[in-house]
């Protein structure tokens, strides 16, 4: 997806809300458990809640991989049924990937050639060859040439407590690690194929950030159960044609435990997507 | 395993060789793309041919992802197979992952608990809470406790050229990125769950590491295809207890193509173990 395709979707919906499906066969409605694949049930079901009050959603993969074969099955399905259904909806492989170049390379080929999903998180350790594999045109055997309009979602200031181990760091002239990644990373992509992972736990560090990424799209975790501030992301984050994606997990998905587990989570969804609208601040 | 019998291992073997199955169904040997499932079909045969001359044996995950499903089915019967019938063999699960702590925890509860392999490597760039979920024990429901004498292998100081863009940036005190990632998490763990990823492109570093980590382990990637020196590499950065697992992967697996293959790349295995046994200094 374009980023002109995304923002003509923030503008039609008035909502930059991703949801987040980070599916646990813990944490969802017992009744679920009888199905065949109970998280693509789960999935489906709040996908098709949700959908009119977001623009993305966000599989982590963790969530997947943790139940083996099985797992990885009900991303591949979720990720099919949003392409079939919901064609307008960007999708985020969270995965927070990086490897050198050749095993990067693989990793581009599973999310861009086989899923085929708009975005992937990507972790910025090891530097410019562990990142641009995923920006670069790939050709896939058999399938001709894949990877347009693709994204990577590069980690910089990220939601949790660890953030301050190192992404704050200063180096000797001043500069915070995660002003490095983004500056840098800048020399290797562009606003139309990267993004970047900044927490909503940090509202105020949304003027920083905006200081060296002017004019690229962020995705903002750490609204609803981590307890970041909409309108503070809002109101230091926001640019001209948005700029932001921000992402709601737990705190929609999980909302209720019951048979109406898919209608509150809409109800939820849709108050954030309501809060969205009356910050939004669109020509 | 504890790093007591990963030792013993090494005085036995008198070798520190750690096999690198990143197993690509576009570069293993024709003549296996027939069989029902070609890339558990080459690890068998490579893993039976190299047992002897090597300590460890480390999937990259990124491999397996790329060919969906399928790859995953044969990332766990490798493992199982080695446990089955190499039991002294250590397996590292190389898949760089780390996330926020819920997150990091099914990541721990797919790998030490579904998979049940020795180690993982994990990217640091998000600090504590991101790393500390693989170093705890795991309660696995219907399956008990488990998650015991599994390592964290973290990221330092990697082989590729991107190495350059974060890693050695230096703080106001001039201490390098690297350098804190290793200072900082030995406050989260110790010797015995807790190894580094050194790259070998680096020999003259390891001086450096051992400064900062005089006994941990420390997984050598970057000998062989990526050109690194096994003898620096031993000069600066061997331990009383050796202290060392040297990686080779392409140079190794990739050494034929032909219905040779397995008997070739034991030949090579057998020639960089060789080159350890001269090396290998333990009382």
């Amino acid at each position: 997806m374009t980023r002109q395709e995304l923002v003509a979707n923030i503008k039609r919906k008035k909502s930059f809300l991703c949801v987040g499906l980070d599916t646990d066969l813990n944490k969802i409605p017992e009744h679920l458990l009888t199905e065949e694949d109970p998280i693509f049930a789960f999935n489906k079901a709040i996908i098709d809640a949700t959908a009119p009050y977001c623009v993305a959603y966000k599989p982590n993969l963790a969530f997947y991989e943790a139940f083996g074969v099985k797992g990885i099955i009900a991303f591949e399905k979720t990720v099919k049924y949003l392409k079939q259904n919901y064609p307008d909806q960007f999708i985020i492989a969270d995965a927070k990937r990086g490897d050198i170049g050749n095993t990067s390379q693989m990793y581009a080929r599973t999310f861009f050639g086989v899923y085929d999903v708009d975005a992937l998180t990507i972790a910025p350790y090891m530097g410019e060859d562990s990142v641009t594999p995923f920006l670069q045109p790939l050709s896939l055997p058999h399938e001709g040439e894949s990877h347009k309009n693709h994204w990577v979602i590069l980690l910089a200031l990220t939601s949790n407590k660890g953030s301050f181990d190192f992404q704050l760091t200063e180096d000797k002239d001043g500069e915070r690690l995660f002003e490095k990644v983004i500056r840098k990373s800048q020399e290797w992509a562009n606003d139309e194929n990267m993004m970047y992972v900044v927490g909503a736990t940090r509202g105020e560090m949304f003027k920083d950030i905006r200081r060296v990424a002017p004019n690229t799209f962020l995705l903002v975790p750490g609204v609803g159960a981590q307890g970041g501030s909409l309108e503070e992301v809002c109101k230091y984050g926001m640019i001209e044609d948005c700029g932001l994606l921000v992402n709601s997990s737990r705190a929609i998905i999980y909302a209720d435990k019951t048979e109406n587990f898919a209608k509150v989570a809409a109800e939820k969804a849709k108050e954030v997507a309501e809060q969205m609208k009356g910050l939004l601040n669109l020509s």
